[in-house]
Parts: C-alpha cells; sequence; structure tokens
C-alpha cells in the first residue's frame, strides 16, 4: 500500500545506537542513562506484584500514581490538577504527544512546531491529518523567537508545541518567555501542547518555566512529562499527561483506543517511589554535576560549546576541528565519529525538516562519569 | 475545540468495571482474570531488572522476545516470521490494532469491520481518516458471512479486520473460513488485520485457524495477540504484531512514533518465560474446566446460553427471565444485573454501531472457581 509517512526512516536515535553497538562505540547519542535507577524502585516493582497487581488499572492510570503527580505539580508549580479528571497516566512521553495530536487535530489544521525539534512531533501531526508549520528558533542561540511564532498564526492553527527544558539545544525558557508566549496567543483559542520531560533537569538554580505555572498557557494546555527521564528508566515507557478536564476528556478518548492504559506494577511503583520528593528534587544538582565535568572536559579539545542550562544534551560545533572531517555534512561526521572516533552522537539535522544545521552535533551526559570520561579522552584525540 | 471522536464516551469496560466495584458486584465484564499468574513471570521480571534492563529496548523489542515468538508461531501455524523485520513487540493488542490502522489506512479508504466487534476498531479507523464499513456476522450464530463480505468490498476497500477466537460472541474461524476469505480477497489487494488475542483459547480439541496458517491470507496480513490475555498479566500492556517485511516496515514507522517500544524488564521476562511452551500450551484445557464449569452452572437459570468455542466469554440471551426485567434494553439490563443481582456483565450493544442485539449479555470466566460460583448463585435467583 502507499505510505502514510513515506519520509520517515528508522528514528535517528535506533540507527545510532545500533550503529554504537556494532562498532563498540561510547554511545553518547540515544538519551538514556547507562546507570541503574534507585534499587528502591526495582523493589517497589516486586511488591507491586507481591501484592497481585497484574490485571489493568482504571484507564487513566492508577489512583494512588495520580494524585501523587497532583501533589507534586501543585507543590512545583502552584497549579491544582484534579487527579480524576485532569491526569493520565501514559505509556511514555511520545505516546502522550501522539494522543494529543490524535485528539485535537482535525484534518487540514497547522501544528506549529518550533525547529529544532524532537523528531516524532512532525509524523505524529501529520498522521493526525494536520499541516506542520516550522517556525524556527532564533539563529544561534536556537531560544523561542516570539516575533516568527506571531507571524505564523493563521485562522487555522490549532496548537503550538513548546518544548522546555529544550531538546536538542539544551535552552530553557524563563517566566518572561511564557508572558511573551500569552502575548501571541491570548486573543486566539490556539493551544498549547508542553513537553516538559527534562522538567527536573534545570540548571544553575534556575525554576523550570513549565506551561502550568502559567494561569491563562495552563487553561490551555495538555502537558506531558515522562518518569523514564526522572527516574531513569527510560525502557519503563511510563509518563503521563496534563490537561484541564474539557481537554482531557477527549485525550482520554483517544488514549483508552491506543494503549488502554498502561503497566499496573510500574505505575504502583512509582506512586510508592513518588512519596519522597528527593530523587526528583535532586536531579538538577546530580546532572549539573555531571553537565559541569562533561564541558569541563570538553573545554580542552576544539569543539565549541554550546550552553547547556537544561536537558541531558550538550550541543557541540565541530567546525574549528583540526581533522578535514570537520567538513563532512553532519549526518556523514557522525557516522565518522561513530566508527573511527568511537564516540556516537546524534546530528543536529536530525531536528529539523531540512536537515540545516551542519555543523552541530548532540550529546548525552546521562552517563557514569567513566562513561563520560572515556568519551573526553577520545574526543581530544581530535 | 470539536472532537475528533464525538460519537464516543468512556469504554464500556471501564464504566461497568467502575460500576462493579462500587456496588461491590461480582465483575464478570471486563475480560481480565482475578487471579495471579504464575509466579515464576514474576520473579523473571525480578530477574530481569537485578540483571539491570531498565533502559530503552530496541524500538521492535527485546530480541529474545522477538525470536521466542518467531518459534512459537513457526511450531504452532508453520510460517516463519523473521524476528528482525517481521515481528514488533507492542504496548498490547490495542495499541498494535491503533498502530497498524495509522500505518496503512489513507484518509477515505474504507475499512471493513465484521459486527459485532471490539470497540476500538472503529474509533481507530475514525482516528487513521479511514471509513468504516460494517458487516454483520450472520444473524443467531454470529459468525462470518462471507456473502455479506464479499458484497461489502469496493475498490476502497483497504483491509477487513478479522478477529477469532471472536470477542464476544465466542465464536471460532474453521480452516474453511480461511480458505471462503481468500475466495473474496485473492483477486483483490486487500490487507487483514488480524486480531488473535484469543488464539490459546479454543476448545473441544479445534485448532486455532490463526491467518498465519494460510500462505496466501497471512502474506497480506498484520497478525495481533496479547500475552496479557495468555499469561494472566492484563496489566502488563505487552503484545506484538506480526507481517511480511513490507507491512510491518510500515507499521514500525508509526510505532516509534506512538509509543516509540514497549516496558523492558516485562520484554525480558516474557522472553525468558517463553522458553518452556507449556503455559499457553495447557491454556485452552484451564479455560475449557473454567467454560465448563461456568456453563454447567448457566444451564440450571433461565438464561440461555450461546455457543462457546473460544476466547473467555460466555454469551447469554436473557429474554426468557422470570422476571420483568427481561423487558429492559440491554444496556439497562446489565445496569440492572450488576446492581441489584451483584454480576456485572457487558451489554452485546457495545459492539454495534447501532445498539442492535438488544437480549444479549457477555460474561467473562477467566476467574477463580469461587468467583464463578458466587456468580452463578447470584444468577440462580433470576
Ligand atoms: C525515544 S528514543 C529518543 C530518546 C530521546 O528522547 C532523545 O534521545 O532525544
Ligand atoms: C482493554 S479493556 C477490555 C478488555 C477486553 O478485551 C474485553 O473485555 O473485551
Amino acid at each position: 500500500p502507499p505510505s502514510r509517512l513515506p519520509q520517515v526512516g528508522t528514528t535517528i536515535f535506533t540507527v545510532m545506537s545500533a550503529l554504537a553497538q556494532q562498532v563498540g562505540a561510547v554511545n553518547l547519542g540515544q538519551g538514556f542513562p547507562d546507570f541503574d535507577p534507585d534499587p528502591a524502585l526495582a523493589q517497589a516493582v516486586g511488591a507491586a506484584m507481591a501484592a497481585g497487581h497484574h490485571q489493568y488499572p482504571p484507564m487513566a492510570g492508577v489512583p494512588a500514581l495520580r494524585e501523587a503527580i497532583a501533589r507534586k505539580v501543585a507543590t512545583l508549580y502552584g497549579r491544582a490538577y484534579d487527579p480524576i479528571n485532569e491526569i493520565t497516566v501514559t505509556a511514555g512521553a511520545t505516546q502522550a504527544i501522539l494522543t494529543a495530536l490524535l485528539a485535537l487535530v482535525q484534518p487540514g489544521d497547522e501544528i506549529i512546531v518550533l525547529e529544532p525539534c524532537y523528531d516524532s512531533y512532525v509524523p505524529g501531526i501529520e498522521l493526525a491529518g494536520g499541516t506542520v508549520v516550522r517556525v524556527p528558533l532564533t539563529d544561534g542561540s536556537l531560544r523561542p523567537d516570539f516575533d516568527r511564532l506571531a507571524a505564523a498564526l493563521t485562522a487555522r492553527t490549532r496548537a503550538i508545541i513548546v518544548n522546555t527544558p529544550h531538546n536538542p539545544s539544551g535552552t530553557v525558557w524563563r517566566a518572561d518567555d511564557l508572558q511573551r508566549l500569552w502575548n501571541v496567543v491570548a486573543d486566539t483559542d490556539v493551544l498549547l501542547i508542553g513537553d516538559e520531560v527534562y522538567e527536573h533537569m534545570v540548571y544553575d538554580g534556575q525554576p523550570h518555566a513549565s506551561l502550568a505555572t502559567h494561569p491563562g498557557l495552563a487553561a490551555r494546555s495538555l502537558i506531558v512529562s515522562s518518569f523514564g527521564k526522572t527516574y531513569h528508566v527510560t525502557g519503563w515507557k511510563v509518563g503521563y499527561c496534563l490537561a484541564p478536564a474539557p481537554l482531557m476528556a477527549e485525550f482520554r478518548k483517544v488514549h483508552q483506543f491506543n494503549v488502554f492504559t498502561v503497566n499496573t506494577p510500574m505505575q504502583h511503583a512509582l506512586a510508592a517511589y513518588m512519596a519522597d520528593p528527593a530523587p526528583y528534587l535532586g536531579l538538577a544538582a546530580f546532572y549539573q554535576a555531571k553537565r559541569d565535568r562533561f564541558r569541563a572536559g570538553l573545554a580542552g579539545t576544539r569543539l565549541r560549546l554550546l550552553p547547556c542550562e537544561g536537558t541531558y544534551f550538550q550541543c557541540v560545533d565541530y567546525g574549528a576541528l583540526a581533522v578535514p572531517e570537520r567538513h563532512l555534512p553532519v549526518a556523514e561526521f557522525c557516522q565518522w565519529l561513530t566508527r573511527e572516533v568511537g564516540v556516537a552522537a546524534i546530528p543536529l539535522s536530525a531536528f529539523y525538516g531540512d536537515g540545516r544545521n551542519q555543523q552541530l552535533v548532540r550529546l548525552c551526559f546521562a552517563k557514569r562519569d567513566a562513561t563520560l570520561d572515556e568519551a573526553l579522552q577520545r574526543l581530544a584525540r581530535l
């Protein structure tokens, strides 16, 4: 049959992880930790199974987990989401984003993405029958550009996908940015899909500017987060979505016919584990130390460092390297870096529709210090 | 915003489970066991976690699990699926079905469902932008009607959803039926989506007529199954999809942007547990004993039993009851049965677009014998 996604291949994350494994490279590509989660979390799964939690949970998620999420969000962002009608547990953040798109987008609606952006947004919009409108972030600094955003709005704009902390650039929105976004959308009925999976990884004492902190924006937002990122269990595939009840009602109509519900033992384990806020409150310090170690090491190479205010990604420009491969287009450069230098990275081009930003690659520092040091040693040879 | 699924509410399974819990009814509605899985399976999850399997597995699934699935399918159905290119692990069967629809359906394509049918098919087709074509099963016996099916085919028909063993009716296809289906589709390029989640629950020594057993059909089929149903872990939300490589390539394009991948510890546990075929080979005998016990008990009531050749569902006609509620439309009858008799059931009307079959309800017998006996005692009062 004709393809629904003719331009799509296998995600860059899968491709680079497979190549890294094949050639034995240090994998700083796909965003996942190479260390184990807190043993207490695995024990909580064992306890949930021992308690017989093996059958379908309620469609929207285990109540205790939804209540724990509501408490966290109220405490950190000052907005009360009703666990009954405004919170749904999802099979990861990617599933939540596609589900939101399928729920909101009518054929022909325009959905705005701020480029560069996570690679599931554009195919998700296409699967939902929407039209993708790409608004570039500011050149160089890769921050939201509200003039370009305002200019892109039309009567057909249904939603804007907002991602902060931002993958791949590592930039984070400020409270100011939320206010500027509000100025752009206040007089419209444009909705917002917030991808906030790195919410607990904002550095240097900055707060996370969640859409939930801005009452006007929150009232029209579906906000997505991820336990995989927060608790070092990317393979568990559990996340959640927050939204005001009328939007959540539409989200759940799709959710129940997509995954229906999410792994029961893991949900109970996460509910128990969330009772202690220390793990997520301490996450920024934990990753900031890794960021600082990694950046200090990179400073000794000819790779130029971009700022990293959040996420566990560090972007670098390789245009000043001494090797002739500095002239390679970025996708080939990443192949070469993986095969010949032994460090797998993600080309920034993968986050653009037209493959621009030919000299930037993304490195994941959610790794043991020994792994980061080994990668730094290999990169120092450049 | 306008709703993408304006006619959809909360699934009947969620509604009836919530009501059952609220009023303390024996829940024979939603299809899930009220007993625990084999402790060895939970132990295998513990072992997978102890081995550090917490991060993203490969997008298509843990290789050992895909290999175990391939071995099972080759042994039981005689078709070799390549674990690399033809098998994908999914977050349950419902996710697999929506993903298949999103991957295959172009806007305006017609998808045929055989009514009554599982309640996710129709909204899934609508989300994918397809047109639903409903072909009724035979009146009374609820078996596939190939004349009506042939008459429903048009140049726009993209696929037929085939479900055997059949939920809700408990009927199963025979090898003959596959041949008749082949006669209908052989000269077309119509695809098949096979929902075979009850594959290991076919009774009285009949084989399961998987689409995989018919080379012509298998070459154009995406076949979906469920570990939740087979291993008594409906809350784990792990299933799989089989398809020839070109169809699987399209399936995976969507899968990777929907859930991306599936719970790692559970996948490793299932891979280890599948090494022993005894649990799935023994499942038919296990549930046949429950079916026989349940039917024997029901024979002492005024409920009329429909045949049950497979699945863990028993349909009954309540038109001959002595109570005045026998005149209630089926949705209200099920409410009354849950509230007043203390047995939750699913109205067959929920499996139809137009709510027909006003006198039939579905009872799930995947329950401990004590639960079935308690339900029988309550039903005997009718
Ligand atoms: C779902 S695989 C990609 C993981 C990730 O979020 C990233 O590497 O950007
Ligand atoms: C996904 S909830 C419904 C479970 C089921 O398959 C059924 O009861 O028919």
